[in-house]
């Protein structure tokens, strides 16, 4: 009846679009996936948001809930369900489906277990999204990064793993709160591994655009203070999934400010998991995080900081263990 | 050590202000409340938001979560804990916390474990914050929107509940997804009790600004279609649970979406729940929906809709619903 | 030497895309064509911006000046030049360019004299933006837009004059501030023609959801206050030149309004300039305004507003008067 | 008639704010005043913004031609006149009035001339808005805000000058272009006073987070490239006006960009003109420009950035040939 009234009410000129351009999928409608979605609704980073997951309650719950707080948010459009043919031309899909390690199971069982998963996804998102640029975010993310690059066969530039990004905003949100100052104004990068082996590279840390490595006075470059906050990042997600039971809003917004910089063709950098071959002395090939620049095509250029032969040795060894453990996979 | 650091990389001018202007509170860090403050922080609709909750691990992972994110919404302060003096100053507390209902308690005793609640978190906001505006969240809603009212002291139009403002959202949205319009031009209220006996008020319904009662094209006012599109936005939170375990986003939007008007004194509309004595024909003390208009002092104006026989009556029947609740409570 | 330089300090990984995706070509470059991308640049409307303007002087100085305002609006790109080649793939086109009229000239000469410069205009822009949206500013704009249909060759949907979406934007500006209310609270069209002849639909006036005409107290329905209101709209443009030289603000702000629903595809109505011709009873070939609902394909309905007998046959007359201006062109 | 419609259509339940907390205020309507204001508009940084100026025609019909774009940025409210009264309680002034300078007229007449203006501004700001910060912009910039420091009677830390903040981002923006790379990517500060004898400091000049300067490979930190750019950039200006008459879009961005950081209290840096006594090794009573944080209150702290020996000369030496205007100035 809808539509006689339409006819009433209103006189078609053209067809309307079948989607929006500025088109972003999330697979896997978690704390996770759910904290990304609501973050590029809410920021109307993108014009048209598809959830996609296997539970058909959670995500008809989810899309419901979404597309009802459209009316504070309404240039956005929000779809939701099982079936891949939703996600059609979008230019970007963040992946946070996968299982959560079971007590007794294996690092390795974990990952096979994922791997898995992502066999059934990566096709259809491809099939249906040719020209989509892949942003990672399930854990293992360096992992689980390069297997999709495998599986989907995308070129690497498109395949982007969440990495530390989120490592990196975290140590600059803790000095810029000691400091009392906008964050803004504290540069730092964390690289490497999105996970234990993470690299923090002092020698870019500044405050104020003052570098506090090697500064002479009151000692503001020893190394043990930065190395506390450094530890205080590692442990935060442990301990904020002791505090909540989860991590979301974080990584939810650290996903939307990379989705800004790839459907707004910004330029701006990351610190993303992409595949690190041939960079930073890095033989082997292995995703794991280095300062990108991005785009609306994905990563374009890759940043060569200057790092100290204690920061290169302590990436190398990060990438060694990636690599070992992809190698475990037999993929 | 940071603030030996801190004296050699900047000179102090004068004092850096001990809070923003536009400050928000949000009591209960549930997923409801999470949702708001996470919307609030996304959209930048305050410059300083403090979680409060009784349960500290939880305050505090959700603190940490949001602060960490911040990186992201570079603009944004966020502080959390139990302690009400983190409020200091607030312009505007959202409350959503509460009890849950349990199996086999009655509705009643649910109501008398809330107010119990909010006879210690009320005292406390209004303590520290003197001027501030409530929006209360918790369900039942307009019988704590209410109870709020007496137990701040504030003057009324400063004690609001976010009342049917979504089921107002959820109903145009319906109506804008079905003629793929967007849904600004959908006009649409939905007063009275945010719950069972909510009243659409289908005189106010226009799609494009063509009201579609009363129509005489192709029946378009035909009332059994409106109806069903009134019980899906009436069972839709019911749904929603079902579906997912709770509501969160919309409810989110919602109150980002009322906080706008208020922070920014934007003189905007809204379905609040508000003291309807005096108003509409209502003679009772109740709090109940009603079109307002909301500015930094909170409701300024409500809008008298030329409601039909019809509708007047289902409104009157709702207040006295409501009225007979808050009798039960003996407050 | 910047290449040498960039080599190292950055691995190039793919090739930057050569444009962004939401780019925007504004030909023109006074004062309307400068606010019109001004306002799109300060609301990050589009990704990318281009100045075109026949005066090399005057479209490089003011690139200069938009390109070192974009540090602070970082996500948006600015170029400029007189070559149209630099328009290639623009979503949207803006036309502000055309002569004013000089004393002694007839509006007929004046007419005449800005067919010539659009045909120079519109082929170029075709030619490198196959695929474009043409929205006409250049008055007087239905004739212009009219104009630009025909020689653009592209479908009317795709061909947009601003038309009456800013007299309406100042008739519910003049009533909000009236009564102290958001404008989003005010609903009204002004349709027809751009200038003079432009029709006040008073039976789609109203305040906070209430009509006002024909509501029976306090005379809220009387036509003399509100054709008052509108008398204030019809001369405002000639009192703000009068006054400061030449309309510029409002202009910009109507543009950016409209270029959103296009690049961002949210199915808004705007009143519009587009080809009547079939429409509202009207059965000639031309360009005059209409409530119309736009995406990222133009324009996909016009929504059929019950007008009153009165209100129809001003706005036929409005039709009649632009056709016949039309006809005298001889294009 | 207004009021008794108002009556009907809604019920006052409290008094409407007479003004939004985040007020703004604008002295001088030219095309700089003028791109501040539409700067802050369009982004939203200021809730309520007064146009002041002496010439009646061009205040009100700017104040015309903003009101009317406020239907598409529907938050803000805009008033003007020549009252100061209107200004009461703004938190921020901008003053953009002043005289040119005319064939024949030498600089320090043009001063003496525009101390004269200022002479009857600033106590009327004061005077209404005794908490205001007032951000000067009117040239020479920094003698300005000396004399505005002093004939306002403020503290010095909210009596703050444009300065260098728009010479470090036309820096900034050149070389991001350069390298293809966002703005955000590159750091830099221009210190010192904003015109002739402003100060690149190439030791705080870094591209994706490299120092150029110093760096071994490729010559890249080789001082001709840079300072071309710097030559670029102390030209700009001269540039602009040559080409299109005045500047404005930039500074209207600079400005509307240090609101933001006082509005919403970010703690963020820029280069501003403030007084420079005791800082930096400057003795002299004088306002120049420092790399300042800045928050609600005004300037909050100055970073103290290591220069170089030349680069700290070149700084004494800005600040001693401002000083000696200053003293010509006689006030």
């Amino acid at each position: 009846m809808v539509d006689e009234v339409a006819k009433d009410l209103m006189t078609q000129i053209s067809t309307p679009a079948s989607h929006s351009r500025n088109k972003l999928t999330v697979v896997g409608n978690g704390q996770v996936g759910m904290a990304c979605a609501f973050a590029c609704l809410s920021q109307k980073v993108a014009d048209e948001i598809v959830l996609i997951d296997s539970f058909q309650d959670k995500v008809q719950g989810e899309t419901l809930d979404l597309q009802q707080g459209v009316a504070f948010s309404p240039s956005v459009k929000v779809l939701g369900g099982s079936d891949y043919s939703l996600t059609k031309d979008s230019k970007v899909c963040i992946i946070t489906a996968g299982a959560r390690q079971q007590v007794g199971e294996s690092r390795l069982d974990l990952m096979t277990k994922n791997v898995q998963i992502f066999q059934k996804i990566i096709p259809e998102i491809v099939k249906y999204s040719p020209d989509v640029i892949i942003l990672v975010v399930t854990n293992p993310v360096d992992i689980l990064s390069y297997i999709t690059w495998k599986l989907s066969g995308l070129p690497h530039h498109r395949v982007i793993g969440a990495g530390t990004n989120l490592d990196t905003a975290r140590f600059k949100q803790l000095v810029s709160a000691k400091f009392g100052i906008n964050i803004q104004l504290v540069n730092m990068w964390v690289l490497g591994e999105h996970g234990d082996s993470s690299v923090p590279v002092y020698s870019s840390l500044r405050v104020g655009d003052v570098s506090l490595v090697g500064c002479k006075k009151s000692d503001c470059g020893e190394f043990k203070q930065w190395e506390e906050v450094y530890e205080a990042v590692r442990i935060s997600a442990y301990e904020i999934i002791k505090l909540k039971g989860y991590t979301s809003w974080a990584i939810g917004l650290s996903c939307s400010d990379i989705c800004k910089s790839i459907f707004h063709n910004t330029n701006n950098a990351h610190a993303l998991s992409t595949l690190a071959k041939g960079l930073y002395g890095i033989a082997d090939e292995v995703y794991i995080s280095l300062p990108c620049i991005v785009g609306q095509n994905g990563i374009t250029h890759v940043i060569n900081l200057p790092l100290t032969e204690s920061e290169k040795s302590a990436l190398h060894d990060s990438a060694s263990k990636l690599y070992n453990l992809q190698q475990e996979l037999h993929v």
